[in-house]
């Protein structure tokens, strides 16, 4: 903090910047697809007219940016303390949007709630000035890290060798339970996670089956989970989760709604968990109601940023359900986010997840060195605010790589039928 | 924020103090008696070894004071902007807490969760503190005000003219239609409130319907409530309800428990509210699942603070629930508190209960001139921390009474057994 600005000042916001961003992504398969060569985010920096700059990131489909930019332009000289005004001309601005997509997740999770998913980038700008202000970590502001480092599991994804056209990557293909074991392995000896989940919904799900046994016996004691974004039908995701019993720590959107989680529910012995059927703060009574679900994978992406997430947490604990956090494929200020947001939530029941290890180290938009895995564990930074710092020639190949990559929503159908022109989207699909 | 003192810099607990505190209170009727001659709160001041100081407000009964004291203990050393950390300690150490009563309110809540009542006033002061220390209001650290002033309800009781042996009081006797109309008068006229609210369950119910028309007639645009205290049946809780359709903006509590509510408000037309059926997150999936109110009053004294009820903001958000707010006998911290909790809680949905108008100016543990009432509302306060000064002579003096008043228990049941020994407790009464 500078000597000579005071907190106590007004700190309105003089201008938001939204930069979209390309990374690079390797083959990994899910039930809708394939990840295409480049995966895309937004980089939003909000700068108050006292000097301070914050950092939020989100997807980096079209539709969605422009939305950053439509509302973004509403936003200037609002206090950036006020979250709740950012929220409220959010909304105003939004109530009529009537565009389609941008959801980030190609289609798996769809029925989120776009002012939260605007909201959230700005939400963690906010906060992360607010923490450089008056000189504390993000999880300060959210009532303080009841944990100094956040677990995360490591996510094992069916993946070829490498994009069709390129060279094999260093990860090579994972298309059988020995590819799975082997590339938890590796990913164990690099990074020590002690919990393991793997994407389903890509084989057959006796083949699914097979290779969480397998990694039970490569890891006797590392907590499994098991999530094929809702490829199965109820009797087949029964018939899994009968076949898993005692294996599963929980097993994630084995199908699809909540009608079809809460049949499965009622079968199978271990927790369901989702990220797919309770995606937004309207979902929630419906799922309770129902009894669809044990745990709910929050994510900040999608429920409106830290303090909205924060709100989720208190529901959770409230109504006897665990609490997880979901993943898609991003960059060093999701991660940094994700961190805080686990640190100050105490009903935090388990591993977080995150695709981290599937990008390249050399590709981030944040000055290296900070967020580094050790055990499987990230330690909270207690630097002011997120504490990471955009790296702005980083952010520049990366915008370049956006620009040049020709991508502009997230599409694994599409890229998966480029290749595989028989391809069809079927859901459920055993 | 001294210049010398960087927020960045550790902020542990150095000492708390309880000081228990009388003032003198009227002679204000409910369906479990009469308030006495002097109502009790606590004042709990944390001191921060960096030389900070913030304060908190709660129930000044014994049991609760003891267990104030007991958790004071294992807070010294933490940092002030952990509030996780406060609970993680508070709850571990009323782990094996037996003790019974305390809970500030004569019986008429008894079912809210120790540790939260516990933690409450510690949150607050914390709160306080973290906010003299970055230079901002407490609202700013809950998300920011989305209103800059906070409307409150007038408080209407039955009342006797004075203290039995005591001259009569300023506001004298309403002990009927007209006295209530009367003494809503003189409170609009004194404070400008825009909604009014009658603590019933004093008169037959027929009585109390006809004070509610009475009121209805003098202030024709003046949303109106009615709280028995769950003084009467289902049955008659239905008539009452039927009668008053289209009068009342909610009925509060007309009868006891969850399942009683539900059956009342299957049968009645205006929404039903509670403080008494829902008074912690473990009442809430029950009440939730059983469809027993419309309409939630949330109280930071017994919800575990201001960041805990801003979780039950999310709840009644999340499951289409309104919010209001509760209040008992309080002084200037606790309605500090009150409206810094009401400026940052966007979908507070009608104006608050207070009992300030009850309580004499003179009276107070805080310096005066802050927490004005202009037409109903009080303005949020936009200094430091809550905005509110300890005054340690008024301090003194309401200890001072504290030691010699003899009262250590709420007891309303008691007092009006002292003066009408044939009095019993009855619920419901009608």
């Amino acid at each position: 903090m500078s000597a000579s600005i005071h907190p106590a000042g007004p700190h309105p916001i003089e201008s938001i910047v939204v930069t979209p961003v390309a990374f690079r992504d390797l083959p990994l398969l899910n039930t809708v697809g394939v990840h295409e060569p480049y995966a895309l985010r937004a980089i939003v920096e909000v700068t108050t007219t006292s000097g301070f700059t914050g950092l939020g990131e989100t997807y980096g489909d079209a539709p969605h940016i422009a939305r950053l930019e439509l509302v973004a332009r509403q936003l200037v000289g609002v206090d950036i303390f006020n979250i709740g005004e950012l929220r409220r001309r959010i909304t105003a601005t939004l109530r009529g949007d009537t565009t389609r997509g941008g959801h980030g997740m190609s289609g798996m999770v769809t029925g989120s709630s776009t002012p939260d998913r605007v909201l959230s980038p700005f939400d963690v700008a906010a906060l992360d000035i607010q923490g450089k202000i008056v000189g504390r970590p993000v999880s300060d502001l959210l009532g303080g890290a009841v944990r100094s480092e956040i677990p995360f599991s490591g996510y094992l994804f069916y993946k070829w060798a490498g994009h069709p056209g390129a060279d094999d990557d260093a990860w090579g293909a994972a298309l059988d339970a020995d590819g799975i074991v082997a590339q938890a392995k590796t990913m164990v000896d690099a990074y020590g996670f002690s919990a393991l989940k793997l994407k389903g919904g890509v084989l057959a799900p006796e083949q699914e089956v097979e290779a969480i046994l397998a990694l039970r016996r490569a890891f006797p004691d590392h907590p499994l989970r098991l999530d094929p974004n809702a490829a199965w039908t109820v009797e087949t995701a029964v018939g899994v989760g009968r076949a898993l019993e005692g294996v599963l720590e929980y097993l994630e959107d084995p199908t699809p709604s909540i009608a079809g989680m809460a049949a499965v529910r009622r079968e199978v012995p271990m927790p369901l968990a989702t990220n797919m059927c309770v995606v937004s703060f309207d979902d929630v009574p419906e799922a309770v109601r129902e009894g669809a679900v044990d745990v709910i994978l929050s994510d900040h992406h999608f429920w409106g940023g830290l303090r909205r997430s924060q709100g989720l947490a208190a529901i959770t604990e409230t109504f006897g359900l665990g609490l997880s956090m979901h993943s898609n494929s991003h960059l060093g200020i999701s991660l940094a986010a994700m961190v805080h947001l686990a640190a100050a939530t105490p009903n935090l029941d388990y591993a977080c997840d995150t695709h981290w290890p599937w990008k390249l180290e050399s590709e981030d938009v944040i000055v290296p060195g900070v967020l580094c895995f050790d055990r499987g564990a990230v330690a909270v930074p207690t630097t002011p605010g997120l504490g990471v710092e955009l790296d702005r020639d980083r952010l520049a190949v990366l915008h370049e790589q956006y620009l040049a990559c020709g991508l502009r929503n997230r599409d694994d159908t599409g890229y998966m039928q480029s290749i595989r022109p028989g391809y069809e989207l079927v859901s459920p699909r055993w």
